[in-house]
């Protein structure tokens, strides 16, 4: 068995390595690359992922994973090895059914999709990015077809994020939410606005940068093994559990951009550099889900960033820097400023109330892709129309509506509904860690965040990717992804707020 | 043949996919990587390599090129076709000699020597660097005792940057060049002192940087295809045609350092930038030899930069970005001080006048490591004692001397040299442009460098890698690679300033 599993790691760390080194190079084509150099880029990552691919079908990793199944069905079935094996042979599983060309098609599709992606937003033209996004879409309509045997077909690109998790069990959990966050909106929208104008005032650029490292230092983010750098859609690569990157943007009128988005980001890193040395290098390094993982940045952004604790620490700081304007702006104004409600274009500046809003209307989008139901073409239409229709805003241009995200232009579909699953794992987990920590919000006054992290850690991230996310929600909060416990964290925060 | 020709050129483009990918991974690991990544991208690296270098060397490869030789001599043998089968058997023959333990290793030793490498010149303590420069030492001798038959073992080193190059023919070179390059020197000393005080004032970053922007835009450097980033040891490196980055270094008080260093990396991208499409991803995309590379970005450094035709547009300029230090210094005594000669210890701000004489200092160091008559941990002795014998210095610490040059740290041994011998075809090259181009200095004058930009990609670029270097100088120039036309530039040029 050892001299097995050690093949399998050998396996397993060249496709980590050729995976790694694709992260850079996309690392790169959002921070640093120069437009000329997309093209080259794309046949670099096709190459690359081809490699991956080929390796995580080989034939000699599909024996070397049936011949450990019944060796390691002796072992605890959570220790590494075993995880690895099963794990293993579930992504062989799936990887076997795609073919080498799909997989190379879909890097250079992509790699100049989000050329295009770029320069579409930019001119706030969405027919620059339509001949790329049909391609995209046509490429996620043929993966869906090398998976026949699925309930539905959006359920394989789910699969994809949120292992194991069904549409239909999506679709469940959202039904429950949706009724109770548009009563919570709807109430909230018959008290009197917040206002939160200071927010939008001139910040410089350089200063709102140095007070979110200082932020995200004292989470714990260690720069010896990460940086930040901007970027026009903020994101966080890793490339080993010891240099993982974060991205941001500033908007030198609006201090919510770069404040919460560094937050945010910052909680995907601490996760991936929380990540055990010994999962390194095979397929089970990184998270368990993408729900799991935006667990973690969103806990970091709202449950602990948007915070009444974390304020009264941080906030005499941010006055110092900003002292024309917020000094006089208390606390208390400022707390309910940067929780407004207030329904809104941008889904990453979305306050928490409405986020998942955002999200619903793309998940339903998405699936009506898939279900053909809707062509490309019309895509701004219907996203401006059930912008109206949800939120009651209309984008008054595409830069500002269903140009606003990343994820299509990267061939990412099947990505968002994580989103709103994540924030309801956070208050999950908030709940839990609240029990195991009782004076957490008194440590957070302190801008201590070394037992939050710690609990993080020890509870979720040194597992890596070894469970599927509704094993490991149940392992460490006693039940399945539930939407109670976000909508009671809702409605205590902003019945506060709005005193409902 | 049109269908082998394809066969290789599908080999020829993954190689030069996963050495793209590399060179990126390389460039990111010495502009923006924490140091935490350092192990992770040894792997990464190591894996690249090994996977390039297993193409390199595969049976597939050998017998498409060995089909592939007589059917390209009926072809004109300076086709793309003919060189691609003639160069790619010349690679193939010295790859399948270097077994991949050996790539992997080196590619893991040099990683880490890099880190080392770094935080031994910022602390200036060559203990530090000197097992890791061990290590790299122990596997150039290795690397040697692929390739027995070598006349001298130096050749097999060299040889991989000047493509049958021989020890023995440099040192030819070398020796016609000292004796006249030490007298021009001596009789320099002689005269009064030039005043190049005024370069070493507090001069401010950004505006420095600005202006070093300003000049390369004007030289051709197209952004949409490059960028500059700061790195300790300024390099270039390219992923395409498209994509062919630059570095560079700020001194605060020192405004030669990133003037000429910017230029000097400009005149590589350049080259890098005018590879024909029609070489992308073969074998033959970039430049004939480092000599030849050399010769481009010396040109652009010296020829044309330290030139009076240039200051004479660009001097009205610098005075403008920096009044308070230079509006009182008249362009005649600028001229005189940028080109000041003083034997100094840095050699990549070394004059023209001594800096040939940094390079056979390190040539002969390196020869010595490699007969085995010199052992690293005496190399900061033999270092400052040669610095001492050639250029009457003697470093204060190793960051000023043994540790300056990021090259060994990279596994980089036989290189140097090139850089002595792009001095003298930069010089051969001149010669001939002018005889081209009669009014080229009026060009200058005006700030007009499209007509040489427009020459040099006719007669250097656009071939890439087809031809050897001594064939590509006897190309353009009428004959091999000459010392007189750089002793002829020298003279002439000192002569003038120094009034000999």
């Amino acid at each position: 068995m050892e001299q097995k599993l050690g093949q399998l790691k050998t396996i397993l760390a060249e496709i980590a390595d050729l995976s790694g080194a694709a992260a850079l190079l996309g690392w790169d084509q959002q921070t640093y690359m120069p437009p000329g150099g997309a093209e080259a880029r794309g046949n670099q990552l096709g190459t690359l992922q081809r490699l991956a691919h080929e390796r995580q079908t080989s034939p000699e990793l599909g024996k070397l994973l049936e011949d450990l199944k019944p060796l390691t069905a002796t072992l605890d079935p959570d220790s590494d090895e075993a995880r690895l094996v099963k794990v293993g042979a579930r992504d062989y599983e799936k990887a076997t059914r795609v073919p080498s060309e799909w997989v190379v098609e879909f890097a250079q599709v992509t790699t100049m999709a989000q050329q295009a992606w770029m320069d579409a937003r930019s001119k706030s033209d969405f027919s620059i990015f339509l001949p790329h996004l049909e391609k995209i879409v046509g490429l996620a309509h043929r993966y869906v077809s090398f998976f026949p045997q699925a309930d539905h077909p959006y359920d394989i690109l789910l699969d994809n994020f949120e292992p194991r998790m069904k549409t239909a069990d999506v679709k469940v959990i959202f039904d429950a939410l949706r009724p109770k966050q548009v009563e919570l909106i709807k109430a909230i929208a018959q008290q009197p606005q917040v206002d939160d104008a200071f927010l939008h005032q001139d910040f410089d650029d350089k200063k709102q940068w140095d007070f979110g490292v200082g932020v995200i230092t004292k989470f714990g983010y260690d720069w010896n093994c990460g940086r930040q750098d901007k970027a026009a859609h903020p994101f966080t690569t890793g490339f080993s559990n010891r240099d993982v990157r974060i991205t941001t943007r500033v908007a030198p009128n609006f201090l919510n951009s770069m404040l919460f988005g560094t937050m945010h980001e910052c909680g995907h890193a601490l996760y991936g550099l929380g990540s055990p040395d010994a999962l390194e290098r095979t397929t089970l390094d990184g998270g368990a889900s993408l729900a799991v993982h935006e667990s973690q940045s969103r806990m970091w952004e709202n449950l602990v960033g948007r915070s009444l604790p974390f304020w009264e620490h941080f906030y005499p700081r941010l006055q110092e820097t900003f002292p024309s304007q917020l000094s006089n702006v208390p606390l208390d104004k400022f707390y309910k400023g940067i929780n407004k409600v207030q329904p809104s274009l941008i889904r990453v500046e979305a306050d928490e109330a409405t986020y998942n809003l955002h999200i619903m209307l793309r998940l339903e989008i998405e699936i009506a892709l898939m279900e053909g139901k809707l062509a490309v073409k019309n895509l701004p239409e219907v996203w401006n129309a059930k912008m109206q229709e949800y939120l009651g805003v209309t984008p008054p241009n595409d830069a500002r509506g269903v140009l606003q995200d990343i994820h299509w232009s990267g061939g990412i579909i099947g990505y968002f509904s994580t989103y709103a699953l994540g924030n309801l794992v956070s208050a999950q987990l908030w709940e839990k860690i609240n029990e195991d920590i009782p004076n957490l919000s008194a440590q957070i006054r302190e801008g201590k965040f070394d037992t939050l992290l710690g609990w993080l850690r020890e509870k979720i991230h040194r597992h890596g990717r070894k469970f599927e996310p509704q094993e490991l929600v149940q392992k460490v909060t006693g039940s399945k992804i539930d939407a109670a416990p976000y909508l009671r964290y809702l409605s205590q925060k902003f019945g506060q707020i709005y005193g409902l």
